[in-house]
């Protein structure tokens, strides 16, 4: 039985790994930190917990000495979770949600995020996305989790990417995201009443997740990829679906693109390649692992739609899955569950 | 052409008053005071009016001494609207949308608010709810404007109640209302994610509101009728629905009932009896001043369902039908529009 | 491994069914049967399961002959339900989703849903509440699981009415339901656009789950507890929250009420009373089989307030649930799992 | 005072329209028809009417013959509307809501909706939107009123188009509308419980607006001009984001850019350009007749988002400001009020 630990539970992320884990056949949750709600049961912060982690008090994040955990997951803020990881490693492998250690370049990071505190582990840190790193994620000390939005992106492009077919400076990621995607602070911007009837776009050409999408984009076709990426905040609370634009430098037929896209997934559990014609809707992954993917193509110009749950897939089932892999478990424990789509 | 000044402008009961008197033939906002966002322009925290309020700038509520305006809204929290209210009577009529001014009795005020620091104008207040006080208002220095949920409640007992016709102890008030009733602060209960699938009751057996409902239903009836009152949060911006229940103290027709209503409503324009068998919907009023009233009778017991847009016929546009009345102007003036039903 | 069949699998119901058994460590479904889409594969109508039931093809509901299942689901229309359920009986066990089997007296369903065509079966029919029928069930050949409404409104009443305590003519069940309780059928009123922004009161004084809620308490209370009931329809998906209100023949301690219910649930695992001065929301039970349930009291009145998922514990996950017991699985299997709260 | 006949009233347009024209100081609706409900009053069919039409009863379409209306409003689909209109024109100036007088050229017509019965009127047709055509709408005899998602995008690529700025072959528009779009009917996909937790693009690739927005574009740039058009459902009831993408012939500074925009629309009490920086949301146009505007650049990479309420600006609200042009009224007559953004 793995023991994991988990730090800054206390957050979106931090609830759906507990939601996750509370059935998981192999792995177990031994401590959940939280500064806020320190000394208080889970299910007191959690009432859907109710019944799942009764005995279980949030602890304070400052005793990480007292953690005997096999596996930490940090699921602190970006730049709290890289004042906190070079201490856990000490003793625990560690998959760290937040954005500390994606960016593989130092300076990216600083220019993106601010100066970076433990950026000796920037080039140690493997970036846990399982379709295109299941290997180093089995021997990895540190797993950098994926961010929600570059999941999706990534997920629709690297297929093409990988073949050397994308033409440089024609790719659009226009993102549509749920509200859970902002964290689990009250805000007015994400409050039910000035969420619930609108749907904008933000951070219009200057998002965080556009180094980490084109920082993926370009290992998979071995050369800079640059990106016009457009997220937005759709009404509900789970979702990302994100409508990937790019122009191919030659015409592909339509079952041409397919079999690019069959050949890369058909092995994977959690990505679903739909029928031709049809298209993701986030409902069909909600509360779920999987990414599903629609493609269209016209010419040389390819339309590809991805969809996820952006707590899951996008980040906290993820983080799941890698650490499955990490300990040789069962790739789909605890993961693969039909998604509660209505 | 009526002055009106906005104290404490920059929640929600604020924006709607914004909203309606933007449209409003006789009467114009000069002043909106907002601490928060002294000096900025108003359409900068509304985008929704961009284009209405172009040249106004949310002024500081401390220089009380510059308003020149013949009707002041205090839009502030109970609490605080006690210590604008008397100097603004010195140089306006007022309307307070707290609940400061809305209780007569100082003891019960005090022990469901906390010490009145303005009891003295408690008597003189007069409780603005125009189909039950309509030539009060007319006059009044000081009206208080009815909340929310009094008002859904009042006015679908208060036919029967002035006939004497219910049975004390019977009472039963189910509520149900939109978010924005918790005003425009942001936290966590009524941000999206967490209220977006929720429903719930709160404040089981003890609202404060319930000693307002029970303060008018006794001036109907002629004597004490306590209620039970269990108020719910819909994941709706707007809207409050209100199933009230009781017994009478004798058993009547289907049309006797009916007639009660009639008799109460039928000069009323903002209150809309519906069909026999057709019960309101909260979408059926939204963004309107009209409060649509159902009725069910079995025998003795009758179910009772009103509903209105918390926003408007709850607050800001009952205030302005309230402004109308006491400064002579056409009682719908800027109010007579059809609801936003989808 | 149980195999199990499922009648009039493309409702909403259905969907539930295939989604929690796709997880059943010792259950299997082996047909699945909708006269609509008969021929097509399962994901193909519901995209959600794709990857659970690739190989399965919804069947002709002509072709009872063909199933050779331990259990049939029946997850057909009332009035329809009747129809296949006696020739099921001949091969398989049988748990109904329908309201055909519900109410124990001839007249009182021929009243309320018209004349019954197996009305022979009534009395065999044993009432699926795990809670109070659990022995009952494990012998049944024929179990009726019971509506979504009454499931809510029985758990919360029962454990006072089993003692006696509730004056009669008191009783009034203010029940608000998710969206998904009308079905799958597409119908205007409950259309995105109509019910997304609405919240009202519906079948006031006549709907038909009054008689289920009235039998039921009976039962417990030993003698007839006739009901106030009136639905309401919230904007989501998922969950029935009811606020039941009665009057004690005696006045209770807090504590003495308490007491009652840890007596009537503390052995229940799908049970959940809620802490002193907690009441449920319906977020926190989505998606699960869980009832949660919350207290008030002053002098002899209460007011009770349970929360379940309508699809769930007030339909497919009961089944599911009963199934269990009636095969003498693990009772919690493939249902014990945490809501997805957010 | 205008006299309007609305052919078609029974649908959301239909509903807009008579919400719109209940306010309208200089005109007034004589008839509606409807096949569906003809000799029902209007309010019975939408309660939120009550008040406003209740003397107005909903009469049979075929009775062409004596409509005495100064405008007659075809709000029927497209395929019926061209069955209707020319009949119409006989009497009345047509505002023709449906798609049938969109397109001027018969062919793209019959490549995309099929053979057209009155292709004669397809060159006398103007294309209502008055940003554009506002000269020619005065003088029109027949207004063919543009789709919703044409107008999201004409109004937010014309500025550019007009100074030949756009690259051809670069134009991308990720639009995103809300679920009215799709009219009144009741369909399974855009029920409540399936639409409320979903987003999903549809017709990727094929969507009957794309040779409208082509056509128009092409207009504006002197030459042909195409699109990539993906259409998206929000779960929301109103409103459409449009995000723009495009390739300029050359760089420009970011002043350069709003300034064509502030010259384009400066003078449209309608059109709303954001402050630099700022994106519109289409909670902050809702129930009014708005499009927002914001703008970015990056060298000769634009991103242009644009808001519009659908069944306002995106239809009926613009048909009223197209009435208002064609019979010398203000255009802003009942048109001008604020939105109903919370």
């Amino acid at each position: 039985m793995i023991k994991a630990a988990i730090f800054g539970a206390s957050g979106y992320t931090g609830l759906e790994l507990l939601r996750i884990l509370a059935n998981h056949p192999d792995a177990k949750v031994v401590e959940a930190t939280s500064r806020q709600y320190k000394g208080t049961p889970v299910p007191e912060v959690f009432p859907a917990l109710r019944g799942f982690y009764d005995g279980l008090l949030f602890s304070d994040p400052e005793d990480l000495g007292s953690v005997k955990a096999d596996v930490a997951f940090s699921a602190m803020p970006h730049g709290a979770s890289q004042d906190v990881v070079p201490e856990l490693l000490k003793k625990n492998r560690v998959i760290d949600l937040s954005a500390d250690f994606r960016l593989h370049d130092r300076e990216t990071y600083n220019a993106w995020y601010g100066e970076h505190k433990a950026a000796h582990l920037l080039s140690e840190a493997v970036y846990g996305l399982p379709e295109l790193y299941r290997k180093d994620i089995k021997g990895a000390r540190l797993v950098a989790n994926p961010g929600c939005y570059p999941t999706s992106a990534i997920l629709a492009l690297a297929p093409l990417a990988k073949k050397g077919l994308i033409k440089a400076g024609s790719v659009i990621i226009d993102s549509k995201s749920g509200v859970s995607g902002a964290g689990r602070g009250a805000s007015l911007a994400t409050s039910f009443v000035e969420a619930s009837s609108g749907f904008k776009a933000y951070k219009v050409g200057s998002h965080r997740h556009t180094p980490e999408i084109e920082q993926e984009l370009a290992v998979a076709a071995g050369g800079q990829l640059n990106v016009r990426f457009t997220p937005h905040l759709i009404p509900v609370s789970r979702g990302i679906l994100t409508t990937a634009y790019a122009e191919l430098n030659t015409a592909l037929s339509n079952q041409e693109m397919r079999d690019i896209y069959i050949d890369a997934y058909s092995k994977e559990r959690f990505v679903r390649l739909l029928p031709d014609g049809s298209f993701p809707d986030i409902s069909q992954v909600r509360g779920s692992n999987f990414c599903d993917i629609g493609l269209f193509i016209e010419g040389s110009r390819v339309t590809i739609v991805s969809a996820i749950d952006n707590l899951v897939k996008g980040a906290s089932g993820k983080a799941v899955q890698n650490m499955n892999i990490m300990f040789g478990l069962d790739e789909k424990a605890a993961l693969f569950t039909p998604p509660l789509s209505i």
